[in-house]
């Protein structure tokens, strides 16, 4: 008899975005002039084009396949140098990172969710409230909590509140926690964390011997040159940290999937018996043994992305979207709303009106402007009372939201 | 203090490839006139271009990323519906597997890895030995197994001998077990199993309510009408048999990426408590929450594998391949080595010499014939005395191995 991970049972069925798939749908099919109107401001998906260099890039690299002499087979499952020598140059100049610490992979899901793969049973886990809900989910798989409440918190895991009172940035746990999800600029909330808060993060963990798994996927979009874009920023982060990022929302690779973790060759976990063990020696036999490495056409369009023709069309799509974010920010606070985030990434948080469940704001913005939003109950328990707008739309559309959001607070 | 997944620390350093990599290295370093006609008929992977075809639409997919009106940011998780019913209608006619029942990847060696995520502790699982190692090393990975020997064999798998005795296709096991890995065409030894053959695997499984994951990554290289190129032409298959397919080998997708895993909806495991589960619904959610789809241009080309270009092109590359295969198989028997494979597989093994084990072969074949061929041993103790040869290579590099197998046995 083959015996099945029966945690995935514990998992509430409600991923959050399918839940709102399915509210939407019974909106459309029942309405259909709303449906005709509708504009999605809910899953943090890009929707401007895949930026010239890019696509060159991918041309080429589709090209070379087709030529005996620069056919590329299997590559090295840890990413091509050219990629991973791009990006420290770029990304993570004069922060000590060195090429063969960065492990391109095909998405920053992917890797926040595999990396549990490379550590034990036991470990006490931290996760933030609101949350990207990969984080809690890929840990209730693998056995790390016990069964899930109402609210779809589950037992074992340790949740760090985020709310108007410390920023949304969590406070120090407490107790003693052995991995931690950091993820700034952060999703859902948009908000920043600041070189001090960081910092005190970084102390707490070499204090408690932890690991900070730190989520830097929409870092492009810090405008504030004094907010750090990576951990790697603050000192003694290269012995406690891992960062992931991603090609997905700087260069819009949502459906052309590549990204990247980066782990320092001086953090260490321990075995049951206290030796110490390089995270990186654990990650590279993963990958070795369960991936087969990125696309050679899409590394090619990632490694564009540091082109200098790159750069600047990467910047124009950041500009884009956080001028939608701005124009979303205003539209909210002049409805009379309070607005966190937007500033410094992509997502605008907002306070639902005082007495408003946040899925009773969904259902309202759906009904009533046709606008698809996030409810922030849906990322956790202290979302309640809060929605999640993406600025990651067209400024036509944005535009629009923003008349429907004056509409539907006059 | 984290705790990290001390399983890891039992895999032996050696994965096949890196030795292979460590000697082919020392080698060249040390003679360079060897290193420049040195010919790589070691790993299993392809060198002709990408078809045509695939690239045309690879180009479209990329331009396509080029208009915000036909962009594609996040897809379906599992993979876009034109790619799955082209595989049902293509691969499955007749066999009942519906599209939804497919889900695309980048890759088999991540889906092979990945499935040991839907199911539990506590499983027997059966190997063949010799073995594709990264099912063995995947279940080190997940605690599946004790610690491993001096030849590599891990204490708690059941290893299943493939020998000229039983035509490299394993006896039922005596004993009961939950799991078993079956790849047919065999990697490595280039065998196939019969109708009847793999007839009494099914019915074993249901006997004993075990699941077979099913690897058919080589079925486009079955020349004889008689051998089933899925198990799923298996009568009671579909209660009990996962089947992963790839377009690694047939499309050369191996550094593009794209592979699929066929779960019916009927295969179902067990919870504690004897519920049954659909293993369909599992994966279904595993896909959704660590994994965010493969990227479409990629699978736009691997879509045109299926036009009537595609075919016609993918059918050349099969040929050449198949032809590559004869030739090795005829220069080794005319060396007068016995040899098997290399029919319905794009691999050839040979017995080495009475007294020559498979490491000695591999240092003579590097060290005389400047030829890297796979020694049998990698694969697991009874893949001694034995050695594969990958047919994948330009016909030309494959005439030069064919005279240096002469030379080296005359």
């Amino acid at each position: 008899m083959a015996s099945i991970n029966a945690n995935f049972l514990k998992l509430k069925a409600g991923y959050l975005f399918p839940e709102i798939g399915r509210r939407v749908k019974a909106f459309t099919d029942s309405n259909p002039e709303g449906a005709a109107k509708l504009i999605r401001c809910g899953i943090g998906d890009v929707t401007e084009p895949l930026p010239e260099a890019v696509r060159k890039a991918m041309h080429e690299g589709v090209d070379e396949q087709g030529d005996a002499a620069t056919f590329k087979g299997y590559g090295p499952e840890q990413g091509y140098e050219f990629l991973r020598q791009a990006i420290v140059d770029n990304q993570f100049a004069d922060l000590g990172i060195s090429a063969d610490e960065v492990f391109i992979s095909d998405g920053s899901k992917c890797d926040t969710g595999n990396i549990l793969d490379i550590f034990g049973a036991g470990n006490t886990i931290a996760v933030t409230d609101p949350v990207y809900p990969v984080y809690v989910d890929t840990n209730v798989m693998a056995g790390n909590t016990g069964e899930g409440d109402a609210n779809g918190a589950y037992e074992g895991l340790v949740y760090l509140p985020c709310t108007a009172e410390n920023g949304f940035v969590a406070d120090l746990p407490k107790e003693k926690v052995d991995l931690i999800y950091l993820c700034f600029p952060n999703n859902p909330t948009g908000t920043v964390a600041t070189r001090e808060q960081l910092k005190a993060w970084v102390d707490y963990a070499k204090a408690n011997d932890s690991i900070i798994l730190f989520d830097a996927a929409y870092e492009a979009f810090i405008q504030d040159p004094e907010i750090p874009r990576s951990i790697f920023e603050i000192e003694g982060a290269k012995d406690c940290c891992l960062e992931f990022r991603s090609f997905s929302k700087n260069g819009g690779f949502t459906g052309v999937r590549c990204a990247y973790t980066v782990i320092p060759k001086s953090v260490t976990g321990s075995t049951p018996d206290g030796t110490r063990i390089p995270l990186h020696q654990l990650w590279s036999r993963r990958h070795s043994t369960k991936f087969n490495g990125a696309s050679y056409p899409v590394q090619k369009g990632a490694a564009a992305v540091f082109s200098a023709e790159g750069k600047a069309q990467v910047s124009a799509l950041i500009e884009g979207y956080m001028t939608n974010a701005k124009l979303l920010r205003e539209a909210c606070q002049t409805a009379g709303l309070t607005v966190f985030g937007g500033e410094n990434a992509p997502y605008v948080w907002v306070a639902c009106p005082e007495g408003v469940s946040s899925w009773d704001m969904f259902d309202k913005m759906l009904n009533e402007a046709n606008v698809v939003i996030t409810p922030g109950a849906g990322f956790g328990s202290a979302g309640e009372g809060y929605f999640r707008i993406s600025a990651f739309n067209s400024r036509k559309n944005v535009e629009e939201v923003c008349k429907r959001i004056a509409a539907a607070f006059a």
